[in-house]
């Protein structure tokens, strides 16, 4: 089987080069693609370099499966005719609400990747790891509203994005200038509420990603009102989430499916220290459940703190399982 | 008039000093107090040394007003005797939820100062700017629930917690090893889901003085239910707030209800840099609101963000305008 990654060289990018050598893929042959100023550079693959190839010169044809980790732009022109020769796992956000592309979250709604048209898109970060615990829930007790702010870390908005956060700490501690170009404002020993472009209701597409994202992967009768946050984290994001059921519910029950909930684990004991925090997740391919509890201003609901690593399960693990999906039925 | 502080060499008592400098308030004399280590240290008052006496040995008739800028600790050893020659405001939270004891936010409910009994208390930081902007809209929509997620600076922990911040962060940006003496994990460059103590049905301390004390300085009637975090910021608490009415609301006339919101300042610009952010709001005594918008899920919700220096108003600001409330009523 013949891989292709476009945007091999990002945070994305690299994080997907290691999730598919760990994966249990029979790999023939990867080809690793970016832009021109990243031809030429090689990167690592079991044991081999591998040359990064010029876009512009690729031949989709080589691969069977090319996972684009590059941003909408790069998707919107590149995947209309790459899908005519490949199958496409894109994370852009460009697809993701288009009809004719599924949305998959693997462990959530992987039957929706029947009748694919060659294009399946990988959901936003921030929706993918809350995806996880909601989806037993909703099948036990009917989700009817969804509460959320988010704690984003700044790899998210990729590796230039991380420098920053770095520079502006030292340059604050050595009492030195700080420049702002990747975030609005100054993003060290900060918080910035705004995350993507602002849409006209004065919400974030973030935001709205977030709360229409939720709609077509589990339910579009579950509301969803999100807020989002960059914090000074470099990675793993983690959500405040009250989740309100159309019927009351039982705690112990809830905690048992979340437990038993795939890709999860819970972590929480009321003691100092035992919750996960953003830092303890990095890395790890599990998305974690802690400070779960009855919400006492309405029975119905619930609070949890959920976090997983935004490059791995929230993009380059959920779209290695959506090819290991997509194999599996063939 | 005379005044005195009690945890003078503290974060709050320091900030205390400060906004006592900038007051009004005619003030004769002022005593700094603080424990045996302290005493000998001199600070700043109006361009004279005020030497720092020692609590054990402090005479409390020389003060009209004291105001406690100590722990639970001190304030339930010391102020009973210390209330009956001196009128005392207390931080801490001993006497918050006491039936004899006002809880007050000086904009929100300074009619409950009538009838002390020579204790007032100050509410918990993240609580005091919330009350803010939920007090008109209570007024003129009745608020059902409150949901909230907090983002809190490490300077509510303390200044060995602040110090904390910056040596870990130093650490870590040196690759040295990182300990955790005030927190409970590392928080340089992480978030902790954790202020206070644990209760026993799995919330916080924090989580539970936002829920009653709510109750006491607004209404009784209004559920809420808080996840509180703390982040690495050094000054000002954030806070993501969704609030529902009983009924149906206009936005913008809550919006024109914010922007005349006494202590309040609205910066809310659908556009990039068109918020708050913590480090915006340290050193000033205005609580921001920013990304007030319309909640998707239900038409009787809104969504705001609330960023308060937690020093100021919510601690030593908020203390001192409960004096001038005290002599105003003289």
């Amino acid at each position: 089987m013949n891989f292709a990654i476009i945007g091999a060289t990002g945070n994305v990018g690299r994080k997907t080069i290691e999730v598919l050598e760990k994966s249990k893929l029979k790999i023939d042959n990867l080809s690793l693609v970016a832009s021109e100023k990243s031809v030429g550079q090689k990167l690592r693959f079991k044991n081999k370099d591998i040359k990064v190839e010029q876009l512009e010169k690729y031949d989709f044809s080589k691969a069977d499966i090319t996972i684009f980790a590059a941003g909408s732009e790069i998707a919107e022109k590149w995947i209309p005719r790459a899908s005519k020769k490949t199958i496409v796992i894109d994370n852009s956000k460009h697809f993701r609400m288009d009809n004719e592309v599924p949305l998959i979250v693997a462990e959530v709604n992987p039957e929706d990747l029947t009748n694919h048209k060659n294009i399946i898109a990988n959901p936003n970060c921030s929706t993918i790891q809350l995806m996880l615990p909601l989806k037993p829930l909703h099948d036990k007790y009917k989700i009817k509203r969804v509460i959320v702010s988010t704690y984003q870390a700044v790899s998210g908005a990729g590796k230039a994005s991380v420098d920053e956060l770095f520079s502006q700490t030292k340059n604050y501690l050595n009492k030195k200038d700080i420049k702002s170009e990747n975030f609005t404002k100054q993003i060290a020993f900060n918080l910035i509420p705004h995350i993507d472009s602002f849409v006209e209701d004065g919400y974030t597409k973030e935001e709205w990603k977030m709360e229409n994202e939720t709609k077509k992967i589990l339910d579009k009768n579950i509301g969803l009102t999100a807020t989002c946050v960059r914090v000074p984290v470099k990675t793993s994001h983690s959500e405040s989430v009250n989740v309100e059921f159309e019927n009351e519910y039982n705690l112990d029950t809830a905690k048992e499916i979340l437990r038993s909930a795939p890709g999860c684990k819970v972590v929480d004991e009321h003691k100092d220290g035992g919750y996960i925090t953003p830092l303890e997740a990095e890395e790890d391919y599990l998305t974690f459940i802690s400070r779960i509890r009855k919400d006492h201003s309405n029975k119905k609901a619930l609070n949890m703190w959920v976090v997983s690593d935004n490059l791995l399960k929230g993009a380059a693990l959920n779209t290695v399982q959506i090819a290991e999906l997509l194999l599996r039925k063939k």
